[in-house]
């Protein structure tokens, strides 16, 4: 199959997390996942955040996860009173959930047995049915159920957890980009780069103004799952800029 | 009225731009939004992170405008073809949109009228009955149509725009937070900070784990719109701590 052929592959994440929404932590999880979707050719189509709070997340949890392929939660799977995601999601299936012989194990190879105290244990609760993610900094597992995969809030670990579920998702080809540093204010370069959008409705150019050393000035992305027109319009781009008089460096 | 007569304020808010869910651009508007509106009282419940697709940003405004209070959006008011949020916020609003001549007049301040292009006018675009949100940086508008506040994505433009709406909301008791650093491992103290959040529910308690430089450690943050309440519950927790064992650094 060439790239034109393979359905896109599309992802949601789902934050859970007081302390993101009361903004005395900087989520820095979004950013990560969304790189390493795009890199392997997933389309990362939404993302919410939402509070230590059941209802809102299962409701968040069942609205992404009829929309998407896959839903990828991060944060409130600790062994204290605020961590509830395991129990939303096993809510949100409609299943049960108890601690899980398999991700006891996992927890015992990091924790002294006299140290598996009844909250940590609260790690290995599992909704039935799922498949565990392995944790290699700290063990307590992460979990699979339908196509909802669950992960640690800490980066560290979600990075890790991440890098293990992804072999083991469908994946399509990936979204490649190609940037063109522009050396011209945004609303100079508009209407000519509206034309090669228009003429260009397979690719999807971005335009993305930033205040550079010298003043305004704007990156244009040009996105496809085809090499080939990645370059073709990224030359475009670069041409019409040389015809508009603003310099070219890419 | 005391704390506990003033009704919570809620707001949300939405990202747009295809940018964020590439992973090209890290977002860092939804921290500092998080923040403020933490600062003036106003409880941020809900974040969502859509595409520059039309219909997806018009779903996803509709179901947050009538869930909260205020909805704060970012990005996507600029000069270029993918800049579409202005059009999406009145197809939400059911309103027509044109340019402004009270817009117009602002990017005027900013840009030789010989240089106000058609691009740039699109700038000028502002859904029919929408108030005007000023701009001291580059003087393009964002808008405030219902309860709905759309702001620049660029962070240095975001910035300036929400100071410019923050005293005109209504703003309630703010939240106030205690973090008391625990010098222990989440799973130690699980248990007993349970018992303390299970017997003062009117305050949020939540137990952030960190990786430390003597191993992992935790924060626990107390918050609450009282004070004394903050404080109190802080105390119990210092003292658990002590009784457990676990250093009291706060």
């Amino acid at each position: 199959m060439n790239e034109a052929e393979v359905p896109p592959v599309t992802a949601a994440i789902l934050v859970i997390g007081d302390e993101i929404l009361s903004g005395r932590t900087k989520d820095k999880n979004i950013g990560h996942i969304a790189e390493r979707l795009t890199e392997v050719g997933i389309d990362l189509k939404e993302v919410r955040v939402v509070p230590d709070e059941e209802d809102e997340i299962v409701a968040a949890l069942n609205a992404l996860r009829v929309k998407f392929d896959y839903v990828f939660t991060t944060g409130g799977i600790g062994p204290t009173h605020d961590d509830i995601t395991a129990d939303a999601v096993a809510k949100a299936f409609g299943v049960g959930i108890d601690v899980d012989p398999r991700a006891r194990d996992m927890l015992l190879e990091y924790i002294a047995e006299k140290d598996l105290n009844e909250a940590r244990l609260r790690m290995a609760r599992i909704p039935f049915g799922a498949s565990l993610v392995v944790n290699p900094v700290s063990k307590a597992p992460g979990f699979n159920i339908g196509n909802v995969y669950v992960m640690a809030g800490v980066p560290r670990i979600m990075h890790a957890m991440l890098e293990a579920i992804i072999p083991t998702l469908r994946t399509g080809v990936p979204m490649l980009s190609r940037t063109v540093l522009a050396n011209a204010k945004e609303g100079d370069i508009a209407a000519p780069l509206g034309d090669i959008a228009k003429r260009n409705r397979d690719v999807i150019i971005g335009s993305y103004p930033f205040l550079g050393e010298t003043g305004p000035n704007t990156n244009i992305v040009v996105r496809s799952r085809s090499e080939a027109r990645v370059e073709a319009v990224a030359a475009l781009v670069a041409e019409m800029l040389v015809a508009v008089g603003a310099a070219k460096v890419s």
